[in-house]
């Protein structure tokens, strides 16, 4: 049976990533449990849910994190969604990133912003 | 002459860190006048000037990018004090440091927590 | 109306990419007009344009700093481009990515000799 | 004529990886041998055939190390079959990747979960 | 109150690193708790108390992983203690770290060989 | 006894470093000989040595790659000193390194300045 933690969890990551969230934990779960548990507990179940920032700022700062690491394409158009979820436009999505352009190569700011784009056009699908 | 770019940027990048930007820039300068301009001109002069972002969430947003990327110690802590001229409040900075565990080694971000603490003390002193 | 800087940028950018840099630089447009302004004016109109050092030079830097970061293989294929379009050899291009297994981890100098292959293939075509 | 060194390699590499490494090296001889060489030569005729730590061991320690650095998704296919045929169980590399958690961000160690499931998936067809 | 987990976690803590498990967490603690909190139940009250790869093998691929990733030499040292704690010999260490060549940049290994040396000096003192 | 490359790769390293080269080497031996071996035998006496890409531009892509990766920089004094020895300009250094802003955060190519600096000085003294 899940923890408490872990049923507060995805029900804070929905509120980031709506149906992803449930899809994408099924997907690890069915590899390997505990790593669905502790992606689960951790940071959601944990790390979001405590109310000393508000959850926009909070997903512009995974996205600003994300583009500068540079290669974890899904799960920055992931958060992207979770940065639409949470009330940011996506001129602020583009602009963080383009911010990002200081602290990291221009390859990574770029991908970045392609993966942007490319979440917009699937959500306007 | 400098251009008004630069003017421009050194302003921007006063409002962020204070007095720290005229030393540092003076620094650099006297090693490479190129990298200086550069350096004033482009982030502070051009990505920090725009509008769509307010600077609160920019810093925070840098805060987070330098915690991940895990070295850049003295520069974390000048972008620590522009998060703190910025507006945002010290429990704000230390909470998306420990977000951040999500996102990089638990190394890195205990680095940033270290180095919090120390920019903390030395606005104290 | 595209600034000075920007207008010499584009001519620098297309010395080293040719066609490509109209291309890529039309897509970044599409998405953020921003982001392209500073792609173009910030690298190409600013820091490839000074003369003390060759461009020759300036793409095997680019190249082995590609290289070793391991991830943008995109970007490393327009710079590989760029080697061949400022005089450097397929031979030189092949020697300085496998120099850089000294510098990072054997994975990522094996994907930048993949994406030159695929590169002097394109080329063929 | 291939070195000394270079033999005992090939015959290293295949010990870890069976089939592929014949496979894999051909592919980079064909593009530039010097790499080939040095790939052969360094990794597997010096530094895997030392007798200190054992095989397993090697090979899970390469998989951590491939995990947090995130991007070299095929190189970590190949170790993930490196460490099944030097006696790790598919739970012990989960476990592995799985702790890993605390030393990357979540989206490299997921990466590499979903490597790790494809790689078996492609050894039972 | 600590959960069951925080004491469980700090318990394995001691475990590998000894007493500077309690003095690294109490400094942590001081600055902010929530983040000593994730600390002890994340890594060592979850990640590191399932039985599923033993402890030695365990802290050789955190040395693998903490050294491929070059900077974080305060908390390498640490693992490398709890390597000799979990039953590593110094050469077997020593060999790891060397094995992570073909996996990083030479410097990187080069400091962990060098912090290597420093922790074994430590323990002799 | 010494290999024949071992004896070769020495040579080839005091071309590059000079004097640090024994020194450097000397200190790695007393740690653990293979890696010293290994660090002779691999990029001295195999990588550097082939007449490919002449050592100026060789030791320039090591500067791009060093200060890309933002962390080493006791090593990327060695190899601005390198760069010294093989032909490169001081304001030719400062030039790549000041382009790498493009491949990499801020700060480490701010790092890699103020490195470059402290190394003239120390061979002004």
């Amino acid at each position: 049976m899940p923890s408490e933690k872990y049923v507060e969890g995805m029900q804070e990551m929905r509120t980031h990533v709506g149906d992803a969230a449930d899809q994408w934990i099924k997907v690890i779960h069915s590899i390997y449990p505990e790593f669905a548990k502790v992606n689960v507990e951790f940071p959601f179940g944990e790390l979001y849910r405590r109310n000393v920032v508000d959850d926009k700022t909070r997903e512009l700062c995974t996205v600003a994190a994300l583009t500068v690491q540079d290669f974890a394409l899904p799960e920055l158009k992931v958060h992207i969604k979770g940065a639409l979820n949470t009330g940011s436009s996506k001129a602020e999505i583009l602009e963080i990133i383009t911010q990002m352009i200081a602290y990291c190569e221009f390859p990574a700011a770029t991908n970045a912003l392609l993966a942007a784009k490319e979440t917009f056009n699937e959500l306007e699908e």
